[in-house]
């Protein structure tokens, strides 16, 4: 399946529009996650290990901000290539890390339906049922790319 | 912890609110959940191996019927006796049949949410963190009931 250009413009626009207040769309990423999935808050070494509330955890902003960017950087990938290829390394890493967390299928499912959930409430006035399918086909590749590694 | 005559209450009355319109309530419970797992979709095997849609399957509503009534039961079990028992050969079906179909803690996770959302867009006028608690414990005591047959 192509990805477009128009579908890439779709997302790097709303992205855009969403990163003067990123740390905000990305915690309320990952509370809307954990209010799905409470146990999943206890997979995340950085929270199991930190007296730090979940709105100050820095490390978990910092998650967050990479499912948004790696999204965006898998879009400009799949217009450029057709496919997703992370630096073997990162990917290598981000296989590991996320076996070794016992994240599955659905946690990544669920993770989607919060991510697209993020981007419609951050952008209302943009949301489109394009704009949510070029999000979610960036998304399922990035994670395929991890998948392929765990 | 003891499960009190006003959780049961708050229960009940909720859900006599619903009754009326219950099948509807139940077919929005489980597309909320195939919004946010779609794959889970296809562990049915009423869904898998029918032609029908989603909205005029009727094992489906009976699924999410069964849900709700069961809860119920579980809250009035709760504060009975204080645990949730169900007869044995229908507990030992159901924990076969979910085992089979690949179900796991997560998807009962993702299902507690998708339910108290259901109750929360049912009876908005009754929501309160109360009502939510006592639905949340009665569904954590019946899936326990099943989950120990698995």
């Amino acid at each position: 399946m192509a990805f477009t250009a128009e579908q890439e413009a779709l997302i790097i626009s709303s992205w855009n529009e969403m990163k003067d207040d990123a740390a905000s769309f990305a915690l309320k990423f990952f509370l809307r996650l954990f209010e799905i999935i409470p146990s999943s808050a206890k997979r995340f070494s950085f929270l199991r290990d930190s007296d730090l509330s979940l709105e100050k955890n820095p490390k978990l902003k910092a998650h967050a901000m990479s499912v948004f960017v790696m999204t965006c950087e898998s879009a400009t990938q799949l217009r450029k290539t057709g496919k997703v290829s992370v630096a073997n390394t990162t990917l290598k890493k981000l296989g590991a890390t996320h076996f070794k967390a016992g994240i599955t299928d659905v946690h990544f499912e669920v993770l989607k339906f919060a991510l697209l959930e993020t981007v419609k409430e951050a952008v209302p006035y943009m949301w489109s049922d394009e704009l949510k399918d070029a999000w979610g086909i960036a998304y399922d590749h990035m994670v395929g790319a991890i998948k392929s590694q765990m």
